[in-house]
């Protein structure tokens, strides 16, 4: 019965933080250096680049400075979904997904602007780098993606523990290609694995909200079913 | 009481056909000419493409074969994910995301070879055409995307009558941009206008059918909950 077990605890995955291994920017990255950014003509632009990245504001930390000018390619103050897409990289070096980027925008754009300032930016970088860390703890072939018992060990590590069937619908929907009758079954990439992660805790906890006596059973109309499943990332 | 209304007709959006405006590739489109591929290197084949493209097997439709084999860019014979999201383009020219290529693939790929073939694509170039139809249909702004009121007519005219809420909630989230407290709403684009529109299709008819006495509630454990949301695509 594994639908009794979802409440059995519920640690938010950023949080779990075991041992780091490898570089910041083996398994999905925040690009930082000029010369990863190949595919968009350069702007010219009053500041050089160089001057411009190492002319922290005070009490700024540099580095983080200097990555948050990086991806804020048009040297506006601000980065956008597509200066933020345009630098999140997966260990394969394809680009996050648009609805992970808008995830995070979500989380991190506090003041709604649209875009992220530098004060946001040092809250996405530490997030997007815990994940990292647990993306590396649970890769455990180093294949820099998560095969389906990597994800269920993950999952069940979170608190989750899911019957053999949903963690077969997760590793499918979110798998960087489409499973096939023949071959092994593809692997969740860094980013669409922090989606996955995000889209069961927030669903998990609506269910739980709305499993008021803990029977294990909810009621639904159409407009709080539909609310519930439209807010997952 | 817009949740009443969910049941009120289900017309599947790709059969509505309205009166067609523009190119096939003016909006959401398969290219169909080497001009279109720059990103990738050519690969060197036993085939000339001129020679490959113009070689239609008896009774295929020439036309509809050199776009399979312009998409089948390494010339297999099957098209891959990579392949078709390569191929896929909305009106500005950004690629399908992963989400909808593989729901494009988890429908026509009838063999579950989880590669296309040319009677495959033939369905899913028919699919998308259809669609491309619709999105211009309600595109009424001619912007390219898909704006709040045009979602909403759209959606309305499919047989989903849904509440400003929930229309507000699918517009943000299909949106091709996070929304901002600032300047208008982003609108959608083609290849999420039309994931938008099966998630919506999925949901609701998995609603609908456990609501079996038609209360216009239903009833969900944890497992039947989260499999239903995680079917949408």
């Amino acid at each position: 019965m594994y639908s009794q077990n979802y409440n059995s605890g519920y640690a938010p995955a950023p949080g779990y933080a075991p041992s780091t291994h490898g570089s910041l920017h083996s398994h999905g990255s925040v690009h930082s250096t000029h010369s990863t950014y190949s595919h968009r003509p350069r702007h010219s632009s009053n500041y050089s680049s160089q001057s411009y990245s190492s002319g922290a504001p005070a009490g700024v930390d540099p580095t983080l400075w200097s990555y948050f000018s990086n991806v804020d390619r048009d040297h506006s103050g601000t980065i956008t979904v597509q200066e933020l897409q345009q630098a999140l990289v997966n260990g394969d070096w394809s680009h996050f997904d648009l609805d992970t980027v808008k995830m995070l925008m979500g989380i991190f754009d506090v003041d709604r602007s649209g875009t992220i300032n530098y004060n946001e930016f040092a809250g996405l970088w530490k997030y997007v780098s815990d994940w990292q860390n647990v993306f590396r703890h649970f890769d455990r072939d180093r294949s820099g993606t998560i095969e389906g018992h990597e994800l269920s060990e993950a999952l069940q590590s979170f608190g989750y523990k899911l019957s053999p069937h949903l963690l077969r619908m997760i590793e499918q929907k979110y798998a960087s290609a489409p499973t096939s009758t023949y071959g092994p079954p593809p692997g969740i990439n860094f980013d669409r694995f922090v989606r996955a992660c995000v889209a069961v805790k927030t669903l998990t906890e609506a269910f739980q909200r709305a499993d008021v006596n803990r029977s294990g059973w909810v009621q639904f109309n159409y407009e709080q079913f539909m609310s519930i499943v439209l807010s997952a990332p």
